[in-house]
């Protein structure tokens, strides 16, 4: 099982050591009738450049780009299109994955097994399925792949000491797919060595920093750099003594700097202690409160990374106004592959036309990297749900190219995993086109989010958060329902630049699907196409569960190779059982608020 | 830490074999100025008759009788009582705790840290501390004690046959102090051991069980019987194979009888994967629908063990309708020590007033015995709050005579416990008589129940088990809120007998505290004071809060010693917590829905 590379029968061998080596085999065993000759230009990193020549074809990049433009080639010729002559670079220089592996084997919301590195405790992984990972990644684009979960516990926390040996030899498996490893560390690990601090200012702070990084890259020269995740959800952090996250960040980043590494800081920060009676303080503005005010303060190999929207990967979220504001911080854009609140691997739900809306409001060029918590686990099929692996092969072509349409990558992805006839592919492609806008249907309304079962994070629960700490809440009661984050209520949106703050600062023409984000609104609410707010909730949940249904029954109909036919079609029966309780319970929710039935005269739970 | 007995100072010695011999060792070291003559007339059993003499004292009585009699005499002087002839027998043969503890350690709903008796899946105690428990329990009159989860999980399965050695060692611990092992068993059981089927008609299932019993009884002659959960939450049971549960508890009960064995049959069956659309359905109704039609049908050593009320131990529940109804079938009424739903053993919480209650309405003579589930762990203070020790040992007392008054148990508890000055003493007596009504008003209003966090039980969620599988639904919209269970409702109520369902059937004249248990109300109904419902709940949920506000100060001026009071005042603190918490989610939650301000201006959160 290699996801959309099934088709790449040949096993790779154990000697492969560089990219270059990879590609040469790949090309060669893949593509057995086609001459191409590999020309390395050192300088050229990933970039790659394809020439006709007479004899064949010419592949001329550095070392990497030799490798991506082999799987290009590749993947061209499997997926029936016709080899051109080209030339490309990646838009982000840095193409992350990040694991939320904990070396206990377990995996912080993972959907698909266990952890593919650990288990009980220590590095536990079958060399062979390293490779394919490998193979995976580097056939996508991906090229640093943070292997342990940011919210370090025991014993990751010791990945930079007595796991180091094991770290360097799994970094290895994957130096020939051009992969680097990144890990997560612990702010405060300077506590568990005999450092009576952790403050980023101590100088004894710093050197046992500096000593650990010097320790770690003699080990694993091409060490991609370290991830924090500090101050956030009870994790450790500078603000314990009275540093900004620019110096925290900054001490961590030195010690990283003479080995070429970088230091990825993540921008969650928030008061996830929240009484919930606070009408003043509002989650979403955290980040942007924390962060705008050390733009520029930042070392030049720090990349900040701030989740694409200003919560936490709910289903529909306006794009962070953080990524909009900062201008002299490298940042990252953190997705999420991993279905946490989408579905959990068991719901399609493919992620391109999102990325593509987020995109509509980042410029592209706003961003240094983007980074992606993996999907990725144990099973035969690694995403659990064989149509997730779309998910982590389409954030790899994004990371290259963030312009590519979602249509195009869907079906380019379709073709290599499956090979459908076209009306096949078309019937797939519409599907997984559409299978977003379905979840959000049939999950909380118009950008609510937060109606969810706590902590497992699938099925409904529409007061679940709403009396607790985590800042997220939607207020409803018998007249209206969300909360005003204008200028007149929460002043959130005062966060974003002009145009943006435009556009949805008015209930009549905030954008329908924004619509309850940015506003507090009675269920009387005329819509624009004339219909009440309360009627187009339950329109939205009776269709967005018919959808479900429809997509099931489409799912049966499509001639998937065992055994992905299996875990699909059981997919999608618990897809439909989910999308009609959450149904059911959202609408019974707001018809008991709001007493209104429903126009068409569907029955509502009294 | 002995509880109520920290002032028998002396130490058991391992010697003590029988229960005379106990009785005679306490009588000797506790009240030494005091000659008592010991005369045992085999045939009284529990019985014990206490006389004056020329010389002192004649204790007269059945082998347990002089044992009860001891502790008895040894209480009354301890809590400054004068010693009086008397002459008394216990109302129920069998008293008996249920411990939910697993052989892993933990105790499913155990508030007081982990399992006396196992941890790592085998037997694991302090023999000092089986003593103290054996001391303790006989001090209060309890003479069963079933030390394993109802709901049986592996290595538990077991406990009849690899680790009977281990069982029939701790019974020894126990036979001085005239206390019965019972263990929970699982009705499948025969299906580990080579037998094809579980079902009780069944030869091969019979022959196995009446070897399992004989196997048992070989090495434990004194045990009291088997306890059984059977289909129910998920448990296997006689509905697997189409036979009623009389066929499934009688099968187990001939196993039992030539050994003089009791087969306690838990009678807490209903329909846990409801759908919360499905109002035919109404959970309290199970007991009676499944049980009724086997009365008359039960082996006379089978004894039926029925929850007090028809849900799950909540604040207020009626009297389950069962217990009413049975009158051919031996009957034990289950109490719950463990604080699963009152508070965990954190919220103060006296349960001797709501057994007056219960008695109130079931007459004392319909049961044949009586249970409670355990509230006692590994904690030095055996019950994790020492105030929680009370209702232990007011279980104790209540199983021998249900007319005690609450008010006198509590003093004589008080007495023993801490030996305070008359005015602590009537503090201390007033705030646990008034707890639990303090914690019924924070928490759900009026009867309705459940308005708890789902799985942990602590605090509120109004809506956590409102579109669950659990069968419990209060069905709050902008209108009105609660279940009608009368003949014009789900016709719950027509379990009763005539006068019960008078007083019960009309809202106008239900007992406030049980109204939204029987009726649907609109928040605009008048309650009887002329306040309206919704103001009613808003009212009860202040006062409550401010009652353990209250009860809070009063711990603090009470003298009790350390590490008593430390404990304490720790968890006073965190029952405000929990009160305020209680308090401003369901005034909220009502608020929302009613839209109605508090009359007394009070802030609710909008």
């Amino acid at each position: 099982m290699q996801a959309w590379l099934n088709k790449l029968s040949c096993p790779l061998p154990d000697s492969l050591r560089t990219p270059v080596e990879t590609a040469r085999f790949e090309l060669e065993h893949a593509l057995p009738g086609i001459p191409v000759q590999l020309t390395v230009a050192p300088d050229r990193g990933d970039a790659w450049e394809l020439a006709e020549s007479p004899d064949g074809w010419v592949l001329n990049g550095g070392e990497t780009g030799l490798l991506y433009g082999a799987y290009r080639m590749i993947m061209d010729v499997l997926s029936g299109e016709t080899l051109r002559p080209c030339a490309t670079a990646p838009r982000y220089a840095l193409r992350m994955i990040n694991c939320w592996d904990n070396m206990d084997g377990s995996v912080e919301r993972g959907y698909a097994g266990r952890s593919l590195f650990f288990e009980g405790g220590r590095f536990a992984y079958q060399p062979e399925r390293m490779q394919e990972l490998g193979r995976l990644l580097a056939s996508a684009g991906i090229n640093v792949l943070c292997i342990n979960n940011v919210n370090v516990h025991e014993p990751a926390q010791r990945l930079t000491e007595d796991f180091l040996p094991a770290l360097s030899a799994l970094a290895s498996l994957f130096r020939a797919f051009g992969v680097h490893l990144m890990i997560s560390v612990d702010f405060s690990s300077p506590l568990r060595h005999e450092v009576s601090t952790a403050d980023p200012l101590d100088p004894a702070v710093q050197r046992w920093w500096t000593e650990t990084a010097d320790r770690v890259y003699a080990e694993i020269p091409d060490l991609a750099g370290f991830l924090v995740k500090a101050d956030s959800e009870n994790r450790p952090g500078p603000f314990t003594y009275g540093r900004t996250h620019a110096e925290g960040a900054n001490m961590l980043a030195r010690a990283l700097k003479p080995h070429g590494g970088v230091l990825v800081w993540r921008a969650f920060v928030y008061n996830c202690h929240q009484d919930w009676w606070d009408e003043k303080t509002d989650r979403p503005k955290a980040a942007y409160e924390t962060y705008m005010p050390l733009d520029g303060q930042f070392e030049e190999n720090v990349i900040l990374q701030v989740k694409h929207g200003p919560f936490d990967f709910q289903v529909r979220e306006p794009v962070s106004p953080l990524l909009l504001g900062l201008r002299r911080t490298r940042v990252s854009m953190e997705l999420q592959l991993a279905q946490e609140y989408t579905g959990q691997q068991i719901d399609v739900y493919a992620m391109p036309p999102m990325w593509q809306e987020i995109f509509d409001e980042v410029p592209a060029d706003r961003l240094d990297a983007v980074a992606a918590v993996s999907n990725l686990g144990r099973d035969a099929n690694y995403t659990g749900h064989p149509l997730a692996a779309l998910n982590l092969y389409a954030f790899g072509l994004l990371g290259w190219d963030p312009e590519q349409q979602p249509e195009a990558v869907i079906r380019r992805w379709i073709r290599l995993t499956y090979g459908f006839a076209p009306a096949q592919e078309d019937a797939l492609c519409a599907l997984l086109l559409g299978s977003r806008r379905t979840y959000e249907k049939y999950t909380a309304p118009l950008g609510l989010g937060w109606m969810i079962t706590p902590h497992t994070h699938y099925g409904p629960n529409p007061d679940g958060y709403e009396y607790d700490a985590w800042g997220t809440y939607h207020r409803a009661n018998r007249d209206a329902v969300g909360i005003d984050r204008t200028e007149s209520g929460t002043g959130y949106l005062s966060q974003y630049p002009e145009d943006f703050r435009e556009k949805y600062k008015n209930p009549e023409t905030c954008p329908d699907l924004m619509l309850l984000f940015y506003h507090r609104l009675p269920y009387s609410f005329r819509m624009r196409d004339g219909r009440t707010l309360i009627q187009r909730i339950y329109d939205d949940h009776f269709e967005g569960c018919d959808e479900a249904e429809r997509m099931a029954e489409t799912l049966k109909t499509l001639p998937f190779p065992e055994p992905d036919r299996q875990v699909i079609l059981d997919r999608a029966d618990r897809q439909v059982h989910n999308a009609r309780s959450w149904r059911d319970v959202i609408n019974t929710f707001f018809f008991r608020f709001s007493g209104v039935p429903d126009v068409r005269g569907r029955i509502l739970r009294p």
